[in-house]
């Protein structure tokens, strides 16, 4: 477990983009997320309050969360100097780069001097199981997308604070970087290695009490030729009772491939549910999540109206209106 | 490359299935299997000449195959000493066990002074890309299965060597320890980590003529809740033009799931190739490759045509009858 409270660390950020990380720490954290800590390049703002380190630890910071991303998700050197006064001054850190935390020696030596943590979110620190595709108790539920990066996260995070609010035993089970320094554990799914997938899936969503629900957080898309086989080994593993479609109804082509057109919602309905189905015969597509961020205030609940006519399910923009209606049919299941 | 001829070195295997590898190879490069080499407790026999070291070494031996799993996948104690008496006399060693080579520091420190080379098999040499889903040049056939261990591997070194024959342009793409031993490189595709499957298989099958095959072995099955994930990003890395169907009538529950059951082929044919048609819309099911081995020599063929009578698809076993049949609907197609 990564210890809370967060002091976000946004570096040289080139742009607002650069940020996504801490964006989502602190959209879904903000009791968590103390303030930000900018370098003078910084050309990024969570609107948090700005810190110095020292202020930080007199608010209650115990880790600074490396919250931006630059070209490579690689650390860079601007930022040295800043981590290495964190660790002598008593916070963790924590990090979703791709080069990690823990193969730097400068940083090693400080953190060891100081006995502090390195959290490297990326790297899997457990040797997980190969899926057994035993049938476990308590009930699961996964979004899935009709392409990568299209809210499927923020989908997991509504609802828990949605079941939160009911009372309901929940828990969001974390599959990547975000997602992880969001809730404080889970599975860089991304990085584990192919013939464990399944296995970290299943090790992650353990049985439960026949009325928690495990939010599991979605990964990729059956449609994204990029990154398919995690999404399928995340639907295999995590052998969900609810699928929830997600979507972005702006983008034209799929993340990364330009070739690429996204499915319909009805072709992603009937394929991820008849592979859902190998794993858990009983799985249903309980409703819809549509990211609307890039539509006009006038024009989304016409659009989420449509589809909700043309799918016959429950359509919401979890993250403008609340999950209400999608945990209504969640709670109905237990 | 690793460097053939080979010894195929069996170890004290318990029995015949513990050296499946060493059937494997023997199977499809007799040509280049000079002889077996047997510690005094070794209960299998692939029907190779015995050979000591000093004998394959005449013969011509470059390579000594570690073509025996025991318990686990590890080195065993017992066969170091044949290991390093290998290697001082000048051969490289080839494994696709779990624990390396590389890893033991005797076996590195003999390997280094006789400048002999230790081929880890399942360990990934490269460092691949992410998947970008670009159109390739020439054709490319994969087997897909009703189950893991079914057939696929043998299914595509018997459409090499049939259209090796006709003289034919083809490639076998190796993506597992067995194939990789056979045909002296490939992929470890299970070892490789998530994020990067696709794009490993997109590496191995690149832009070729028009008129070239690249025949990939197939991997897990679209249907194994445990392996599934690596299925899809081979369908989707691959960009198959045309798919092979591989069963076993025998298998009652899915190897090492017994909760789960075969699906139909038809099941297979329509899951497999509505996703394999998202990375090429015009990939085609072109026929059925069937393991009899459990068969009795009066019953197989009734049952092959059965199935080609149901499915309306060439269907053979192509160990016992050859690949004509397959590889001629291949060859009408380029």
């Amino acid at each position: 477990m990564i210890k809370m409270p967060y002091l976000l660390f946004l570096g040289d950020a080139v742009d607002q983009l650069a940020v996504k990380v801490g964006q989502g720490i602190k959209d879904w954290r903000s009791e968590q997320s103390i303030g930000q800590l900018r370098l003078a390049e910084c050309n990024a703002d969570l609107g948090l309050p700005d810190l110095t380190l020292e202020q930080g630890l007199e608010k209650g910071a115990k880790t600074l969360v490396i919250s931006v991303a630059n070209r490579g998700g690689l650390l860079s050197y601007a930022w040295k100097e800043v981590l290495i006064d964190a660790l002598n001054q008593g916070y963790d850190l924590a990090s979703g780069l791709h080069n990690r935390l823990s193969d730097d020696s400068d940083l090693v030596t400080v953190a060891n001097q100081n006995d502090r943590q390195l959290h490297d979110v990326r790297v899997p620190s457990v040797k997980f199981p190969i899926a057994n595709g035993k049938k476990r108790s308590g009930k699961r539920v996964l979004g899935v997308g009709t392409d990568c990066s299209i809210g499927k996260m923020y989908t997991g995070l509504a609802l828990h604070k949605e079941m939160n609010s009911r009372g309901m035993k929940s828990t969001f089970r974390s599959t990547g970087q975000t997602g992880i320094l969001i809730s404080g554990d889970g599975i860089p799914l991304d990085a584990i290695v192919a013939d464990f997938m399944s296995g970290a899936v299943e090790w992650l969503t353990p049985s439960n009490d026949d009325d928690h629900w495990d939010i599991i957080e979605g990964q990729g898309s059956l449609f994204h030729v990029s990154y398919s086989g995690v999404t399928l080994a995340l639907i295999h593993g995590g052998q969900p009772d609810a699928l929830i479609l997600c979507h972005e109804p702006t983008r034209q082509t799929m993340r990364g491939l330009p070739d690429y057109h996204l499915p319909s919602l009805k072709d992603l309905r009937s394929t991820a549910l008849s592979l859902a189905r190998i794993a858990n015969p009983d799985c249903q597509v309980i409703g819809i999540s549509v990211n609307t961020k890039h539509l006009e205030d006038n024009q989304y609940e016409s659009y989420l109206n449509q589809i909700e006519m043309k799918l016959e399910l429950p359509t919401v923009d979890p993250f403008r209106q609340g999950a209400e209606r999608l945990v209504d049919v969640l709670q109905a299941m237990t």
